[in-house]
């Protein structure tokens, strides 16, 4: 058996044709050109790639987004001034502040001055502490409205539009991380999967990730998944962005992973080209949410 | 094999000459009784016999509960303005607004009105997403101090005083209410376990119940999990306070389990004796947050 290819890259090209027309219609009712602004301090070159790369696709939709950069050696109260002003600025939508920051910042802190509203990236508390409250599908949210971070998002659009049924359905999350693992958990327990939650410390990993037939690995280590940990017709989501010797490589072994799978995200052109759209509806939603309110 | 039995009321009675101390010398040291206000709207009887025992613990430990009975017909705004009003009084270090509220309340409103900094029984936003996002222990913390749900604090301290071994354990949390199945599994992931949430779509439930060596029950349904969904040996921690024509009963079949699992906590005289110390305690700390700051 081969798996089905989860062609990550395809289907953010026609979510961008979508969000086109969203963003179209937005600003002929509204006026209003949704933007973001991208903070950073100092040049670190991922941040950068990825400052870059939002500006294109936010552009590319009609969109803006400005890119603060402080320098290197700027003070945690200057990022979080920063980060304070954008936050009122009714101009602006979004904010995603870019890490890693400099040492000795308080990532914490700087995060406290984001408006919870303009948090398109879903990395403030109250975003994070609503999607942990929020009630399953189908029964009333119980809470306010919220953002996720656009990387599980993306994972969790893949599934949807392929899709992949989830509820009643055994997912395993390997990795914890508040940017991809914990919320992917919290996203799946929502659309009523059982999830397992795996990490560094999880013992006889393999026997576990072969319980899941969705398994989504987020933990940063090129191939550590092997073919022999996947369930028979498993949907496999990979997170995973290592760079061995200049190739982009994934937490799967993607290789033996594709002869057992049912479905799988290769690495690139899976999660990946995923993360930017996601971020760019949040966007517009951002907008939304702001001028209607 | 007969478990070794987990006495929540021997553990919640030499908690509470803990406390004592704590609580005489934190008076001592600052002049302040350490006080919460207990909020509800009508006279649910569970509501009133919470709050009484509330109460009768706050004041065995030389600690004030202060009782707020507003009319069954209370509105939203009455009951949310009760709560900011609380929210600011420096006399009052704790808040819990008890549960179930009148018919066409919004909850998460009324919430939204608590300072997360007197959110001793950790239902504000804040908190809740300050538990999702907090580092495993052993690394930073990363996030600003929060209170957890009394009820599944209980029960993780009953683990932690039985010298139960979590870090790299397998649990297994049956219910994702917000009060105590999903801050449990978090709060056991932050120990390091493997964790697998279950609830009601949960395929197979007692093949992956079997699978615990830590087992949580948080369903609300009379010994629903049964002897032979026990793994030999496993920590059973029963969340689970059902009537059953009178006598209180849990949600694991106790008289079966008993045989399986290796430690058992009973219903009555498990986690739920835990429950008031805990929120006790709580009440002491966010004083001294409040006091110290």
């Amino acid at each position: 058996m081969t798996a089905t290819i989860l062609d990550g890259s395809a289907l953010a090209k026609s979510m961008r044709a979508e969000l086109d027309e969203e963003v179209t219609a937005f600003k002929e009712e509204y006026g209003v050109t949704p933007t973001i602004a991208v903070v950073r301090a100092g040049e670190d070159p991922g941040s950068v790639w990825y400052a870059n790369a939002i500006k294109k696709t936010m552009a590319g939709r009609g969109m803006e987004a400005q890119i603060h950069v402080l320098p290197e050696t700027a003070t945690q109260e200057e990022l979080a001034d920063l980060v304070a002003k954008l936050s009122t600025d009714p101009g602006i939508h979004g904010i995603i502040v870019q890490e890693p920051m400099p040492k000795g910042i308080d990532e914490g802190l700087v995060k406290a001055a984001l408006s919870p509203d303009k948090d398109v990236d879903g990395v403030h508390e109250v975003n994070a502490g609503r999607l942990a409250m929020v009630a399953p599908v189908g029964r009333p949210e119980g809470v306010g409205p919220f953002f996720t971070p656009a990387t599980p998002a993306g994972g969790m659009e893949i599934l949807r539009r392929h899709g992949v049924e989830l509820s009643g359905k055994h997912a395993v999350v390997v990795g914890r991380s508040n940017i991809v693992g914990k919320p992917m958990a919290l996203m799946l327990m929502r659309e009523n999967a059982t999830v397992t939650m795996c990490h560094s410390r999880t013992a006889d990993l393999p026997a576990v990730c072969r319980q899941g037939d969705i398994l989504c690995a987020a933990v940063g280590r090129p191939e550590m998944i092997r073919g022999g940990w996947i369930k028979s017709g498993a949907v496999v989501i990979d997170f995973g962005v290592n760079d061995v010797e200049g190739k982009m490589v994934g937490d799967v072994a993607y290789d033996e992973a594709v002869e057992v799978a049912g479905m799988i995200t290769p690495v690139p052109g899976g999660t990946g080209p995923m993360t930017n759209i996601m971020l760019a509806k949040n966007v517009l939603e951002a907008a939304r949410r702001q001028v209607t309110k």
